[in-house]
């Protein structure tokens, strides 16, 4: 960090529908530029907002955290009023804290939390639209819940993660995997673990599904997970139904 | 109704958003302009569109019923995919059938749910922004039960009317008016009456979670239901939490 600089330390929500995703890029908007845009007029110089998870677009967040370096003297919660005075409806500042020097949103986080939601039902509620999976037939809960257990612990998430994009280290450790029945007739899928490969929650769920539809049995799923082959699993889940809820630091 | 004429019946469900209500006016957009200009391309002659409940502007619908009379032949089920292929997505038919000659979305309805979601936090989901209303505190949700229970059964509504309006028979029946905790730390209301003077839910709402936060005590919140005087409620609660949920014929 340069002489004089200091760390800020943001708790970020925001409905992910009309962006691009979290990572700035060429084409607007995304959740990374438009913030980034705002805190520049806010200090006056420009900087980098780096941000725990880099959800894709559509992908909605309660508890995005993300870091930038200023040499604004500004307080903490100015910087808050002031965000959420000049960024759009979409996007809420929850806090802003001062944060020590060697604090890094993505590389100090220890535990990430994403919620995935699932509606069923012949049609999808239009005040809905943006924000759940809506599928025509119920699948089978309990039989999904047997496969999420299996996915609990220390294991090869290879099989899960973006078709073509191998990372060198893909052994995640899952601590829950879990089901809640939510109003309008919908599941909340709950994974919390010490890191995420890309587009592993919504592989996961969209093969989940695949399980408790029948189109797999439970032996396959768990072929599948062993099998450490991106190719094995099912179509993803849409991304309007994922919610990074909590980073853990 | 008119020789050769049919009567058309409509579910439908829609995120009030965007519309300045369902009553057709001079300012675009309304939920019955809308579906009825629709309606005009796929019959080919003009028509008016019946519903059952007139939902103020931002206030959400899973359930409203309407009904249309027309030459046009096509069969039901066309219409609903014709309109679904032609409406915004912010509107959805879901269900379309023929009705009895003697059929009326709004005077043969027997009673009608609506549903009113509440949040409690310090901010507002920005994915709910437009779906729930946000309370900073938590009221006592035991007292607004007691206040509930005390609304039930047949009764002159007219201290949660709209202010300035009176309506000549103010007496409704509420059968049903419930708590539901649901996800994100709230609760849903449910209402279900033989009818609903305007702005009820709302004013009782208001008035419901004035109980909850200490302002108003049960004896006053009672004196208030019996004062049949919309002076003496609480202002109303916003219309982007409330949903007409379902009408029974």
């Amino acid at each position: 960090m340069t002489h004089g600089e200091r760390k800020i330390r943001l708790l970020i929500a925001y409905d992910g529908t009309a962006y691009r995703g979290w990572q700035r890029q060429k084409e607007d908007p995304t959740l990374q530029g438009t913030i980034e845009r705002v805190l520049q007029k806010i200090t006056g110089h420009p900087l980098s907002l780096i941000g725990a998870g880099r959800t894709d677009a559509g992908v909605h967040a309660w508890g995005q955290v993300a870091h930038f370096q200023t040499r604004s003297t500004l307080p903490p919660e100015r910087f808050k009023t002031a965000l959420n005075a000049l960024l759009p409806k979409d996007i809420l500042i929850r806090a802003a804290e001062e944060a020590a020097a060697d604090f890094h949103a993505r590389y100090s986080a220890k535990a990430k939390v994403y919620d995935y939601w699932v509606l069923v039902g012949p049609c999808t509620p239009p005040f809905l639209r943006n924000y759940v999976w809506v599928l025509e037939k119920a699948p089978d809960w309990e039989r999904i819940g047997r496969g999420l257990a299996l996915l609990l612990g220390k294991r090869d998430f290879s099989s899960f993660q973006t078709q073509g994009s191998r990372v060198s280290h893909p052994v995640r450790t899952l601590f829950q995997a879990s089901l809640l029945p939510v109003p309008w007739g919908g599941i909340r899928f709950r994974f919390k673990a010490d890191g995420f490969l890309r587009h592993m929650v919504r592989n996961l769920v969209g093969t989940l599904v695949r399980l408790g539809t029948g189109r797999i049995s439970l032996e396959e799923f768990q072929e599948i997970l062993e099998a450490k082959d991106r190719s094995r699993a099912a179509a993803s889940a849409p991304a309007k139904g994922l919610y990074l809820r909590k980073v853990f630091y």
